[in-house]
């Protein structure tokens, strides 16, 4: 996958575990076109034992290869990088026996997103009883890998927790505001949209195509799960806790995300302009954000199939209101593009190293 | 259209004007099966001359008639009732000549929705430039067509504004809550979607299915046209004046409209059982608005090609935040299925006379 | 659901059994506004004992009925027609029962369509190993529910299969060249496109909307299960038997189905008028059906909706192929709505009535 | 746009001329991440004078361009090799210039698609009459850019005529067999199937979505233009005139294009494993296309924003059919895609540098 120019020193060896699902298909799709980072574990639960090609035959691998069950020793044996994309509690379980093997570890699900267990414990309840942790340090020492506010502790991590979709569009937005005291710490909403592939490979009725198509509707209205994700990290940025109102919908398409953000302006006085010019300021060094000039607005459709943030932001001098609007990929740098953005900084490369960051429009 | 059955003295003449355009093809299907409006005048500009089979080969009409150039003298001759269906500013030229001639007139365009015709030179600055207009006592006569707000007053009305597509979502779930004055009059946040069809039938390259699907934007962020629209109504219903932020969004799909609206209550007890008890009682009486059970969202789907209205409504007790949600299919209750409730109304009729209510799913 | 203006002599009494699928569905709301067939029944094996309310919010039925397990005894008790709308195989244990008792039957399913069980038990193999039946008298009394092709027999039947969607609008197309012998009976192509309703309401990963949407693709090709349907069908009319090329293509969208049918012309002379003329005169008093004059295209988007099939037919007179394009909504002509029509006739009125024909468009 | 790591000497310079429809879009889109060709030149008609950031704000370049008049000797001047995604009938007015200036052409126009200019002027006769045209002797020139089988003469070739996207699946799929003589020449039914990006950025009607979502129907039946331009490949490779049906179908999606293709075989006892060893056997060496296992069917998701076609074949041994399935990405592939594969041949690179073969699934 490594093109032969590059120096074979600087190729990091990466595990998939999960491999089938979205999550861990943009992973392999990422990393077939990356100069230094190198597939040479793939490992699944329910696929173990089969040919890669009878799994996916549109996307195949050199050497069609099979995929393994995830043991430790042997990915430990194979990789010096992991990504987990498991199901929400699993990941937990595979990721001590890693990290004490000296595999460094991306997990794209919740388990290492909250600092503190019992929170964990709380929101992920269902997960929680059918699988018993006390990895509390671990939670401590975990990395949130919202790379564009983390980018140091990422590249010194031994356990990075990808961020959910819904928090990476959402605080990508309102962590300038918040950071320097321009908004309203209350009454900020959060309205979100999201394509279906947010809810997974795994068959379920509400998200078949006849079900879904031709259809917006709300859903986790009060109390979905990114909200404590949320707050947390919008509680960090402002210096005290946040209780925020995020909302999300379900939209009649594959892969994109919105989050339209309101919050009230501190100083009213302030134009979208100035606002603009603090998002400018704020990511002037990501090259996976980019601000949009004010009156322009983020369509889905533009980071469709990469690993950019779009965000533009516009004020009502009338009411007050701060109105940002932040589109990613939800599938790409709302989950296996930040994951990779997080292995390259942990393999000592620049984050956007391989990453796509223009889409094939339309 | 209307089957023998019917006493003949009850069938009110319809004339369609503008019937090529969305808005017309619905209102001609919705008579179509209507027991006591009949279709007599079909009336249209580009399509003037034009054989209807050859215009729209998929919704055939008895006898195929030639459509007509809308005369107000023919109109009056053919037609008790007349369903306007024009772009903005071309209305006001033609509701004069027919009030004059007896002829009680639907306009579903925005001439009459403002009581002050210099609100509505304002908002719609472009058209008003177009269109010298100096109909004020018109303005001020109209009656604002939000059915279940005004039943009594398009009763006896000669001429009705149909609310537009947001405001007709949108109010159907403030209204309650402003009237009562349960929640803060300043912050409301209305975020809506809409489908496609909501920008009409004339070709634009943003509306292209190579452009809008797969894609969610949102679109005339602070200043939209509706908002104000909603604002005149709003304040009537709170008894003072309100500013809000609406922000609407294009969806990826063809029709449906979903409203999402954020207040804060005034009193942070309120359950969403209590809030689901205010609006079922202010909708007790609407056979076109259904409130649903506490935890059940509407999805547009499920008001797809139907006239209702379906809302429902949680609080976060946290945050104290009451988040509305209302759902309509936008070419219908949000347009045209409104217009055919107001003319039931003017006809003497129920409100709900031959309107689908249920969608057939999926 | 019957208004009380018609005579209560006429209003036949109707079970659905199997009511939550796509089938049941459309076909509730099918009767939901029809004159004179009336609901009396509600069953379903895994919805049974609920609520209908609980089970689709977004299709209330009056006084919000109970589903019932499908007890024959209780459904002959309730009502004189019914409708199944169950997996294949499933429905061959209840008509015996429900005939003996004197109850009508419309089966969705394709247990009844062969006249040989044994070529049944052949095409659905698996179905048959599971469910041992020796019903082979009802094979051949069963008649095959195309009711433009079969409305006599419908009439006066005690069991009726409806057809399949893929059958309903390639028949509708290919029987009338068939029977006059205007095209050759070998080489015919059915080319089929179909939305993912077709594949039922239960989840499967391929009909996901992340997986369906945005793609076009082949399934079933060569031994599609409708081939050898199609064939017997085929054969009856053209009077010899028939092997065709049926193939089958997944769409992304909900519902719509359209054949695109290739035969050779017998006598090359013959032009796109001339087999204009055919189609016309086969379905001239056909409610259901209608011929679009040359060069106009059937749109699935046209019938979405509706009972309607549009047929169109094209002439190559260089290669002397003969091209018939079908189009249906796959699941009311092409599959409840059908149901409906033969309820009519088995109820002793005229096939089309309470069925809708236009469409709402867009 | 080129790594530093690859050698000045073998970047070459390229002009994209209609850079904001689609076929430039993708150009564009598809060179950015090319390691040896590097956009020049951005040349466009109504664009012109334009920053390119104001009008394509979702595929920001390097440097934010002007777009530039499309100038035959400020294009020498810049570049070695020119891509035109203009109008038919325009492409024509340009190339001779740019020819005889030495810039090599690849043209995504059907200009030079037809070897005879009377034939051009016969199936493009809108163009024609607009167009006066003289050059009978570059039409004889041009290579028809159909890669896996014109690859040497693209290699020396001056000016090279893309292939329109429906040719480009139906004959990858058609050709191997003809060539062969594996399947009669009479008789052939191509049935294809194509999103509607196909149809361009340029606002109509019928490509709303609005009007095309949730919408399949055919078009061009008989006649289209592409009937044509297959015939003409086809009947080379046969060594005979081929006349065939071909039928297309616009789809409710943005890209993507199957043709499905219907022979009947010469010899009734070839299996579908064999058809596949003949197809795999004529694409060994070609990196962009790729022959499924029997079974297994091409979708066009499977190519969605690849270079790749997939192709799949299955025989119905009962009717003596063949089926070759055939899918590309109809702005890829079929189109810009192929443009690159050209350009790199022209350039002396492989067909297949800088292209991307593996799609970002779902």
């Amino acid at each position: 996958m490594a093109p032969s120019s590059v120096p074979a020193a600087t190729i990091a060896r990466v595990a998939v575990i999960g491999a089938t699902g979205y999550g861990g298909l943009q992973t392999l799709r990422l990393l077939h076109q990356h100069p230094q980072l190198q597939v040479t574990y793939l490992g699944g639960e329910r696929s173990s034992g089969k040919r890669w090609r009878d799994l996916v035959p549109f996307l195949p691998l050199p050497g069609d290869p099979v995929v393994q069950s995830p043991d430790p020793e042997a990915i430990a044996a194979a990789a010096d990088l992991a990504v987990l994309s498991l199901p929400n509690g699993l990941a937990a379980q595979l990721v001590p026996p890693l990290l004490e093997r000296g595999v460094k570890v991306v997990d794209l699900s919740a388990d290492y997103r909250y600092r503190s267990l019992s929170q964990w414990q709380e929101v992920y309840a269902t997960e929680a009883r059918q699988v018993p942790r006390s990895d509390t340090d671990l939670c401590q020492e975990a990395v949130y890998g919202l790379v564009e506010w983390a980018e140091e502790r990422i590249r010194g991590a031994r356990l990075v927790a990808a961020p959910g979709c819904f928090p990476t569009a959402s605080l990508l937005g309102l962590l300038p505001f918040l950071q320097q005291g321009l908004i309203e710490t209350r009454g900020i909403v959060i309205d979100a949209k999201t394509g279906t592939s947010g809810g997974g490979r795994a068959a379920k009725e509400h998200l078949l195509l006849a079900e879904a198509s031709e259809a917006v509707a709300p859903y986790g209205v009060v109390g979905h799960r990114h909200t404590s994700e949320i707050e947390q990290l919008a509680g960090e940025a402002a210096g005290r806790a946040i209780q925020l109102q995020f909302t999300p919908h379900l939209m009649p398409m594959v892969r994109g995300l919105l989050a339209t953000v309101y919050g009230r302006l501190r100083d009213p006085g302030l134009t979208a302009d100035d606002c603009t010019t603090v998002l400018a300021a704020a990511y002037r060094h990501a090259d996976c954000v980019e601000v949009l000039p004010v009156g322009t607005y983020p369509s889905t459709k533009w980071v469709r199939g990469t690993n950019r943030a779009l965000i533009s932001v516009q004020v009502d001098s009338r009411t007050g209101q701060l109105i940002v609007m932040s589109a990613v990929d939800n599938l790409i740098k709302g989950q296996a593009g930040q994951g990779v953005q997080c292995l390259n900084l942990m393999a000592g490369l620049p984050a956007a190293t391989g990453l796509p960051l223009l889409p094939f429009y339309p």
